[in-house]
Formats: structure tokens, C-alpha cells, sequence
């Protein structure tokens, strides 16, 4: 699994990510910047499922899949909210699916 | 075949897996907490059905397709129960479909 | 071209595959259990047209895709029929396209 | 470029090819058994047109893209026709492209 | 790149190539016999893109991708003219972009 | 990453680029000939958007995703802008992302 973290995102990267998001309530608080940070994993889906769930049980983040209409087998997960609260989920997600 | 359990799936993932299940019965019993785990099993067209038909025959569990709207020749399928009957259905798909 | 035959196939397997169909006459015979077995076939689209047309020339079956809205060079065929219908069509299948 | 003949398709067949093609002229006369032969040759768009070009050049047949909605970059060409004239077809397109 | 001139391109393979164009402007002077050769490229965006860029600084070619509806990462460029100039072009693409 | 840059981008070119592009905003831009210059960076989904965020925060350019409607694992960023501002951006994505 691929794991990035962006601090402090530029606003046409924000728009091309609200773009991938077909959850209209997280690309309106995107849009809105409500958030600082947003952790990106790319993987298989189940990967991807596995990483949101040890996400949202880890810190006060929003998870949502960045992929737009016609998804694939390779498919990446937006965690979105403080830059501590994504990095401590990152840190989790890094030490359970990729120390493997 | 890669298969997974989760327990006490969050909510932002029961919502991500939700969107991209496409039978409505399904995914309301899923946004109502029916469930308490979800088994998760990736591989091409016919291992995912295969697996889905073991999983209903092994124990009391609900089985749908998760890729949303533009299938791919690899797919994820989805067994919902309780945490025991997911166990289950996964241990003889394991068996069956992973030690050949 | 990898074969598999699911016999008494579960309701919930049968829902999947189902909605993997866009002949809706084939749907409404699934869904009605008219079939005791199905027999699954997976590969590219020359071998699959080749499988198909072999397994009607057989034995008594109805032959189907099943990928849904958005076929890949990757696919799958379904032969419905009774458990032996099946069976004979899928060994002809085997020697002729697998032994090669 | 993989090649293949199917004479005196069947019937089921007919409909699947038929379902994969977006030209309603073609697909008409393939439902009423207007050819008693196809051939099918599958590989990248590039060759697939070449092979279409040649077909055409070299007997009475006629020629389409089976693929349905979403085309890929692996693709798959129809040529419909006579038994004698798919065959001469075949015969260069197999000579032209898979000798090189 | 994999690159291929088709000089006198026939008629089915020309309606095949107009269904995969969207720019209906271009589609119709294909319909209307107006190029009498195309010149084939395929190979990733960047590459058909950069080719394109080339073919038009090149002669007097018309450009368009070809890949129908729903673009993969493989695509597939035609440029469209009499032959000299679709040759002139496709020189210049090899030259640039197979000799790196 | 795979990272072009074209100078002067001509017509045709620009008509395909535009086509591939859904923020109608900066088709409009690019099919005015604002920007002189293009900068392509094709990659996974996560490269991509950190690529975009880096040209943002290093020169005055306008970024968006050049995919069309069916976004893929593998896609492709567009950096629009003067030549000097888009080269600026390319350095500083290639020394980031293709030094590791």
C-alpha cells in the first residue's frame, strides 16, 4: 500500500480530489477548507476498506475513496483532517498493512 | 484469493462499501448496523462467485458483489453477519479456494 | 481458460450473477431457479465466444455473459442447465480449449 | 494477434456477439443469420484496424468491432461472411500480422 | 509507440475508426472519404500526446484520439491526410519518440 | 512518473487535451490559448496528486487531471502556463518524486 501525506493542500489539487469523491457531504467540506491535511493509500480494495477502518478507529479524521465514477481494483483512500490526527492514522495503517 | 475480517466495521467504511454495493436491500440492512463484521474476499470473476456460493451453504451470512458500478474482471465480494457465521464462511472458502 | 461448475447454486450467488447479465430473458430464468447448475468459464473474449459456442453445440444449455455494463478483455461465461447438461458441455470445453 | 474460426455459429453465440457490437445495421444481420461464419481476431486497436483494412481488401465479408460500450486497448475484431471468404481473410491477416 | 500507416483505408474499417472518435467535425470528413491514408499511434497519454504535437508542426494532418467513450491509459492517435503527409508525420514521430 | 513538456502546444492538440479535461473553467482557458505551455506528468493516482500540489506551491500555473470521464489508477496531470513557470514546476516535481 502506497501512503502520501500532503500538509497544507494547494487549491486545484483539492478541486481535482473533490472531483474523485462521489460523497457530495465530504467534497462541500473539502471545497470549504475544512481541512488542513489529507492522508492518501493506494491499494486493493480490500486493502483500501481495511485501511479506512483502522483510520477513523485511530483519530478524528473524515475517510472517503478518491476515485470517481468507474472504480477499479486499484482504488485510493482520502483521510482528511488535522495534519496530527492524519499522520497518527497513517502511522497505524503503515505499521499494520505494510509490515506484512 | 486475499480475504479479510473486520469487526466492528466504522462508519465511514460501512459507508464507502455501501456505495459500492448496487442491491438497495443490501446496502440499507448495511447504513442500519445489521451487521457487526464483514468478511472481504478479492480475486477474478469466478473464485468470487464460488466463494459467495460456499459462504451462503457454511453459515447464516448475506453475500453482494463490492465494485460499485463498472465491474473488473477482479472483484471483491462481500459476507455479512455476525462476527462468528463470517468466521466461518471464510475459513471454508480458505480451505477450499486458498490450499488448492 | 479457468473452469469451474457450481451445482445447487445458493440465492444469494444466484442475485450476484444475475445482475451480472444484461439479457434480461436469462435473468428472469435464473432468478425463477429454472437452473439446477451453472458452469463458469474465464477468459479472453475469442476463447469465451469459442466456449460459448461449443457448449451450445453439446449439449441442452443457455449460454450468457456475465460482466455486466462494462465488458473487459477479460470475461466471463455462464452455461445454465441441469447439473449434467452442464457437466458435459464444461468437458468439452476443457479438451478442447485447455489441452491445446 | 489471436485468431479464431467458428462456423455455423450458434444461436446463443450469435446473441452475445451481437449484444458486443454498436453498429445496428451489423448486428441485424448477424441476428438473422444472414452468415453462416465468423472470425475473431483479438489484439491491440492498432492491429485490430489493420486487420479490418486487409479483410476488406480481400474477400466479401463484412467487418466490426465486437466490444460493446466500453472499448479497450485490447479489442476484438468480427468478420462476417461466408465460410470460404473468412477463411481467405484469415488466412492473409494471419499471414500479414503474426509472421512479421 | 507502436506506429502503422494504413494507405486507402477500407470502408468498414473507416466506420470503425469514426466510432471511436468523438469530435463529430472529424468523424464526418472520415465519412466523407476526405483523408485518403491515416497513420496509426498508440501507446501511453503523454506519448499520443506528444505525437500529436509533432504530427500537426509536421504537415497538414488532422488529429484526433481514437478510443471511443471511456479513455484508458493506453490510447490510440490517427493522423488523418493524403499519404505524403501522413507519412511525413509518422517519420518524425518514429524519429522522436522510438529512438529515445 | 513520466514528465513531457510541450511548447506551443498546437491546435488539434489542444482540442485533445481539452476533450480529456472536466473542469469546464480551464477547457475554456486552454481552448482561448491562455497558456503557452504544457507540462504532462502520468502516473499512479497519489504521484499525481502530490505532483499537483507541488506545482501549485511553485509557480503560477493551473493544474487539472487529463483523464476524460473514466478516471484510471494510471492518469495524467496537466500543468498549464507560460514556459518558464511550467519548466519551474516539472523541475521541482522530477527532483521530488523521480529522485527517490
Amino acid at each position: 500500500m502506497k501512503i502520501e501525506l500532503i500538509n497544507g493542500v494547494s487549491r486545484g489539487t483539492l478541486e481535482i480530489i473533490a472531483r474523485k469523491i462521489s460523497d457530495r457531504t465530504i467534497t462541500d467540506r473539502i471545497l470549504q477548507n475544512e481541512f488542513t491535511a489529507v492522508g492518501l493509500c493506494q491499494g486493493d480494495i480490500v486493502s483500501m476498506l481495511v485501511a479506512s477502518d483502522i483510520a477513523e478507529k485511530t483519530s478524528d479524521v473524515v475517510v472517503s475513496e478518491i476515485s470517481g465514477v468507474c472504480p477499479q481494483h486499484i482504488t485510493c483512500l482520502g483521510i482528511f483532517g488535522d495534519v496530527t490526527s492524519v499522520e497518527a492514522s497513517l502511522a497505524v495503517i503503515e505499521s499494520r498493512l505494510n509490515k506484512k
